[in-house]
């Protein structure tokens, strides 16, 4: 049977997580055996050995690539000194562009990480609480400002990663929108409203 | 044993249906049994029998309940002669209210219709594209209008319903909110946008 051939850009332990990100999103974590994603992958499950683990890790790997992306971005934006208004445009963009590009990984990490075991799970549990508290501060700082309007912060916290997490549902319906558009009004109705 | 009190409002079904709802929306509804229901309402499961047919019937209710609660009202906004942003206020102030008032029903209809049967399972989707493509077509009627900005209404009804679907996690780590603020800055920001 044939090696497991790297990607361009990555290890064959990246072609692995990448292969299994999208039989998680399908069948779930628990629902995914070795032995389907070595048959995706195109080779012998005993190989699939040579590059990782377990099914755990590779869950694992998923969930912290993923979280490492959302942190280093977030990390960036504070780090900018523009108004929180483009902050949030900033982080809104980066949300939809993950949500497009990185689809399975994304999904993965936001529906399967509660299959983590610890203290992958708690840890995992604690960055995402702390993702949520830095978005809140980022908005409190918008109200105190006057830049925004006076909203309680985490109401729109909720409403903005809510939003963006819907788009999971466009993907599985795929309408005939342009992804620019797509997040050009999103970004639009999640700052400015509906109203002309 | 005890006998199945009924509501102050409602039948006995209805005690029924929703205790179920509250059963199924923790542990799903493959996960619950009539056993499980029949003791949580106090009662020997087979006079649960004399009630209802079955725990599929039990699911076709609370979908179907559900799903006529949002129709009828749907119907009235459509049918009031205003604003169409004065029907959608309405229309989010309506999802917000059930999301907060009827959650254990409104959750099992948005994640356990997969585990109705036919011809329920096909008809309910049927329901649910109808209502998704009203909505489209109030904020076509709204950006035609001038009402609203030139937003692909699509993006606009997915932001909406996903934002509103969002307060289930409201629901899972209950914040020190007031319901009527989490409604009205909620309702302000899907209408009128974060910036002041």
């Amino acid at each position: 049977m044939a090696k497991i051939k790297a990607a361009r850009n990555g290890s064959k332990k990246d072609v692995i997580t990448l292969k299994a990100a999208g039989l998680f999103r399908k069948k779930g974590f628990a629902g995914s055996s070795m032995r389907e994603l070595a048959e995706i992958i195109g080779v012998e499950a005993p190989s699939l050995y040579n590059h990782i683990g377990s099914k755990s890790e590779i869950l694992q790997t998923i969930c912290f690539k993923i979280a490492n992306e959302f942190n280093i971005h977030l990390a960036e934006i504070e780090d900018t000194p523009v108004p929180v208004l483009n902050k949030l445009e900033k982080l809104i963009r980066f949300h939809i562009n993950m949500m497009l590009n990185e689809y399975d990984e994304v999904y993965v990490a936001n529906h399967e990480w509660k299959q983590l075991k610890e203290p992958f799970l708690s840890n995992f549990l604690i960055q995402r609480k702390s993702y949520e508290n830095r978005m809140v501060k980022m908005i409190e700082q918008g109200v105190k400002n006057k830049e925004l309007k006076n909203i309680h912060p985490y109401v729109a916290v909720l409403t903005i990663l809510s939003a963006l997490r819907g788009l999971e549902s466009w993907h599985r319906h795929r309408k005939n929108i342009q992804a620019t558009n797509l997040e050009n009004d999103m970004v639009m109705h999640l700052l400015k409203g509906l109203i002309k």
